[in-house]
């Protein structure tokens, strides 16, 4: 009994060191710039004015970057400017082309049913590069396309994707009674994967490798990355392919081996795409209307 | 001496609960589902395979959601499926189709000097409309894009984003040497608040309110946002408008409530729209190759 309270205060420091570790691990899952004495956060100097300011966007606060993601922030001193006159259209030529464009743009549906006819290579390389024209943090360019057409390695990742799926789903299910597995089972069941001419597979490279060898941290990595899959979308639509936004769960590492990714790429998203099949369906819904997503002041 | 041996135990008890709840804090920052006990993290069933698993797309494991962002998932149960059939193309007319899109996108840049020529409006609306057609997590498009053209609200938000602005810049000089602080103080003066004759700020919904009260995770509200963004770029340059993408630091809380924005929103990015300014220059950057961007396999 003497001995137990003698070691009682070991025990409770070891537990200490334990909790402790683990909230230095959860921190560091979190985008922490690695230099926090440079990028000194901004609440030191005033007090936050509400929760806002814990969200995402706030705590990727970035050190020697700009808030305006003018392109080439950080060379800019260095580069010459020039002269910049982007075609100039009407205003009856404007309203035709931005409604030519919203209606294009709203013909687009997430389709899971994709057509194996194959799709030119040099279209899906222009819709590539039109990912690739996005605006990034400090033009960091922070993406990969991975473009897989090989049919082994589509089943691979279908393999990964599918494992991971179904016991996502069963976890889920947990103590709920399973009255109709088979319906279930069209949730993680993804033919689509080996199906489809192409998968894209969006990497967002979380930091770069400077000159010295140092890590550099690309602030707002996920967003820039974002963007560029918007692009992408709009000109999948704009030459009549389909896809289906996908976000695996779990899965990133695993596709990221598979496919030979460095360290500092982390899988965003996954797209197959091609042509709709021939007796694709969409669920039948709406969007909002204009009036629910904008405010004018 | 007795004594302390007896309260050490309780001491380091209470620290322990000081780290546990510091944790706890830590993890209510990052968006972690609100209940815990029924979306049960992966890595409980199978080891991590390496700490990609804690990036941030994976910390948002979703209970309820599908991974695959098929428009209106969670209803889709309920709702009819319809054919879809959308335009498609010739080869030699996707080929035509991509090159064009890629040659107008291509041509965008993030743009700081913007006229203060009006814009028409039904333009404005179009390009909103357009954003509006992106892909969102469970289909529950939890974007709102506050438009402001009124000149004292846009004054306001320039006091808002060039204080905060130069706090920012003025901390991060600290102890380096101030060589042209007239040069510097171009970063934070942003002239084109005021002069641009719309601002668009982008808000994510980071939670919806359920029928029965309760609040509903958005989840992947970043991204989706971050993709209708993308949506919204590429509508702007298709008009031959140009906008800077930013991210203001810091302003997020004042903004939303100076824009009367409710508590679930948090803004994204702030774009100054506008025809370009007939002086405006860009500094002579160039975009990365496509074999530098893209991997195929």
């Amino acid at each position: 009994m003497a001995l137990l309270s003698v070691l009682t205060p070991f025990l409770a420091v070891i537990l200490c060191l334990v909790v402790g570790f683990m909230l230095l691990k959860s921190r560091e899952t979190t985008s922490t710039p690695p230099d926090k004495s440079k990028g000194a956060p901004k609440g030191d100097s005033r007090p936050w004015v509400d929760q806002d300011l814990q969200d995402d966007t706030e705590n990727t606060a970035r050190e020697g970057d700009d808030d305006e993601w003018v392109d080439g922030n950080d060379e800019e001193e260095s580069l010459a400017h020039v002269p910049y006159s982007p075609p100039r259209y009407p205003e009856d030529k404007m309203l035709e082309r931005s409604k030519d464009f919203y209606t294009v743009m709203n013909q687009r549906r997430s389709v899971r049913f994709i057509s194996s006819e194959p799709v030119p290579r040099e279209v899906l390389d222009n819709v590539i590069r039109t990912a690739g024209t996005a605006p990034s943090g400090a033009h960091t360019e922070p993406w990969t396309f991975v473009v897989v057409s090989d049919p082994e390695t589509k089943h691979q990742i279908r393999l990964i994707v599918e494992e991971e799926e179904e016991m996502n789903y069963r976890q889920r299910m947990g103590d709920k009674w399973v009255h109709d597995l088979a319906k279930l089972r069209t949730n993680w069941v993804k033919e689509y994967l080996d199906v489809a001419p192409y998968l894209i597979l969006i990497f967002k490279q979380t930091y770069g490798i400077l000159p010295n060898g140092k890590k550099r941290t690309h602030y707002y990595n996920e967003i820039s990355v974002s963007i560029s899959c918007g692009l992408l979308l709009a000109a999948l639509q704009n030459v009549g392919l389909v896809t289906v936004t996908s976000t695996p769960l779990n899965c990133g590492p695993q596709l990221r081996l598979l496919l030979k990714r460095p360290a500092n790429e982390k899988l965003l998203m996954l797209l197959p795409v091609g042509y709709p099949a021939s007796d694709a369906t969409v669920p039948d819904l709406k969007r909002k209307h204009l009036d629910d997503i904008m405010v004018h002041i």
